[in-house]
């Protein structure tokens, strides 16, 4: 049997309440499934009016209500849950049908499922999808994977409930086959803790070092965010810290407990960077200082540890500090972004996706958390040189940075000599360094290698690789 | 039937036919097997007055040779090939049998097979083995992981050819169940990659900012080894820092490339350690350290980048700042083996090992890479107070941190300001200092969460969880 819904969502919590709700606002006749049906009424009940919903009961009434080829989303959690909805839908679809997983799926997981469906004609589409509860009512960044084929029959309805660019493009493309697409989300994420990091950096400098209360960190914040640091994390900033504690009358910023959760996604950026070989260390600062916030025993008895003296600044020298820390804070984001793109090259090599960096960068432009009007210029940087092995190698971006170091290199002396942990400037800056240096130390670290585990050198004036005999006569052979 | 060979060893590359001379020459019986037989009769020809070998043809043969409970060493590559012999060796074997994986597993791999073994009534245990070539033929550190009956029987072997501390107690513990030791040579590694990136540091600031040739630094070394940072890696810092090379009469550190290569256990402590949610960022970056130093066209391409001028030191403010690279070298080390500790602590809950950490570090005083006279205090800080938190908690560690850390400061800021990348130095004093923080940005960080994804948050006033209504009129609910 072949229904009439363009669209189906299976998996009604917030998120997938929302997405289904866009895309009956858009105009699209959308199928609703839920496990329990109670779900699936209140939609209808309290949203019904905003487009056409197909309400259905089971498995079987979901699938017949859908078009063919059928398209339906997987909206429950990741993991286990994800897997059991697929080998509920499976057999009840037929060849051609499209299995989209909306989840924050792991991306070897997506391979795995895509590789699995496409054996028994079915495409696996994983879909990366931000923007939070909002973005996927209001226009989410969305980051397709799976098949050509898949795209050419989902890609015009997902172009209509995308959040759309300042230039009305939509925020969605084709990222590439399989697990393209939840790796690109997975590397968003990763970027998105290094941005809230670098923010979380400045705020304390401003506050410990300048400071400035939480409401002129905040009216500093929307300063920043009238250049080029305009973004959507910005603006909440200002927001978070210009709220005041009804409870206590306080700043807001001030009773919440200064413990950063995490989800996961953070952490699978850098575990897989590093099976890529590509340096994520800001994304790792990051992450870990998430870690190191949820150790309270730990912290606790760390307070005593001796520290410098704080060194108050006077009005003017804050006000100059202030100036240095929003470099420190754009240069670092250059380049948090470097190492993200770093890494979605190098997944891309590896897998074989032929990921378009540039689309990547236009399509976070708007719907995500990370969005700002700096990846617009990331995009064109992508664009107008798509072989760009670095975003520091673009011209625009290797100027700013060069015009932002000395204010960065004091930010993070100052953080370092009044003792304000700057994990992510300071990482940030000892990248930028290392890719700078003529010679690097690493090659101490490759003679040690030799001394004690006989692992071999390259030299630099001729190929292959030596050894020295160290617990001989300390001659050099030939280890090829 | 059962043979007079108190221990087996299959396997006979490097680091095998060392391994099993040591047996030899500590008075056991060695049973000797390898998938080609030449390489067991080459062992047997060249060291065959050692001690006594009992060489085997076939598998059929080998197990027989040994004395019950059979206890035989797998001594081939990680992953499949160890897989691929327990499954030709298993079903030769009786109840009560031993088999020890003496290679680099990961401690899951490590984990299932020993769950798998055990349901078939055979012991196996993963064990840890350090100090390379050398140590295995001389004495390694040996770390055993598996059933206390298995340690019962085995323990008294390994003690034999073990390293001996300087106290002369063997460098081997029974480290606790299943994957625990090779958990903790994992984290040995680890705090390896991060010793030798330190030392990397150190000796680049030297080079570029002290302006010290790496003869002169060798001689430093040298000095510093005969202090509190007495350790065979400082050792062997100096021995590669004073070779000249033959071919060019140069430095031999100059010739080598400097590029850092890494074979994989640095990786997984760190992926392992983002599970267990420990900051090891002073590990991570010596691991992102190697990856950067890999990537030359990225290098290459990034030499242009803009970078402050040197500023020369004189004689007399390079010897003082030398002073200065010596405390920061030994704050960091405290740190990285703070984290080190911290995650083998974490393990060791996370898996119900009860590791016991002074053991830990009583066993790596001698035989393995990280051997040092600090591990002698590090076990007495433990020993002491078998709770302690944190290293840093110790109180001697403290004071000692306490006192570096206005040099810790002076070289990590000295260092950011001519641009000579710190990674390593600049994570272990963000995290000192961020261990210290009153209060860290983290409550900022937690905020933005509840503010785009509506993560809840503690408050520092009453317990529960909350969310402030941001769309709405930002009145706070319980979210419980």
């Amino acid at each position: 049997m072949s229904g009439t819904a363009q669209i189906g969502v299976t998996g009604l919590a917030v998120m997938g309440r929302n997405l289904a709700r866009n895309f009956a606002r858009n105009g699209l006749t959308v199928a609703l499934h839920n496990r329990t049906t109670a779900r699936t009424r209140a939609l209808v009940d309290e949203f019904g009016d905003e487009g056409s919903f197909v309400p259905a009961e089971s498995a079987r009434e979901f699938v017949d209500a859908l078009e063919r080829p059928r398209r339906l989303i997987i909206m429950v959690k990741a993991g286990e849950p994800t897997d059991a909805v697929i080998q509920e839908f499976a057999p009840l679809l037929e060849e051609g049908d499209v299995i989209i997983d909306g989840g924050n799926a792991h991306y070897e997981d997506t391979r795995r499922r895509e590789r699995e469906l496409r054996e028994r004609g079915i495409h696996f589409v994983g879909v990366g999808i931000s923007g939070g509860e909002e973005g996927a009512l209001h226009g989410p960044s969305i980051m397709p994977g799976g098949s050509t084929e898949s795209y050419a029959s989902l890609g015009p309805l997902l172009e209509r409930i995308a959040a759309k660019a300042p230039d009305g493009t939509p925020c969605v493309t084709h990222v590439g086959p399989d697990g393209a697409g939840h790796f690109v989300k997975m590397v968003h994420n990763g970027i998105e803790y290094a941005d809230m990091q670098l923010i979380a950096e400045a705020y304390h400098l401003l506050r410990s070092v300048a400071g400035y209360s939480p409401r002129r960190i905040a009216d500093t914040f929307r300063r920043w965010n009238t250049g080029r640091l305009d973004s959507y994390l910005i603006e909440i900033t200002a927001e978070v810290l210009s709220h005041t504690d009804a409870a206590t009358g306080g700043p807001f910023v001030d009773i919440v407990e200064d413990r950063a959760e995490q989800k996961g996604t953070g952490r699978w950026t850098v575990q897989t960077a590093l099976d890529l070989g590509v340096p994520v260390s800001g994304i790792a600062e990051a992450v870990f200082a998430r870690s190191l916030s949820g150790h309270p025993a730990l912290r606790e008895a760390s307070r005593s540890l001796q520290g410098p003296a704080a060194e108050p600044l006077d009005e003017e020298a804050a006000a100059r500090f202030a100036d240095q820390v929003e470099q420190a804070l754009y240069a670092s984001k250059i380049v948090s972004y470097t190492q993200g793109f770093h890494q979605i090259q190098a997944g891309s090599e590896e897998y074989g996706w032929d990921i378009d960096l540039g689309s990547v960068a236009a399509i976070w432009r708007a719907g995500c958390i990370i969005r700002a009007a700096f990846l617009d210029r990331i995009r064109s940087a992508f664009d107008s040189r798509p072989d760009l092995p670095s975003l520091l190698q673009d011209k625009q971006f290797a100027e700013e940075i060069g015009a932002a170091q000395d204010d960065w290199r004091a930010t993070v002396a100052t953080a370092v000599r009044q003792g304000v942990p700057t994990p992510g400037f300071s990482a940030a800056l000892a990248y930028y360094d290392a890719l700078r240096a003529e010679r690097l130390p690493a090659a101490l670290t490759q003679g040690q290698r030799d001394y004690f585990g006989a692992h071999t050198y390259r030299r630099t004036d001729r190929p292959g690789s030596f050894h020295t005999l160290w617990g001989g006569d300390r001659s050099e052979v030939a280890a090829d």
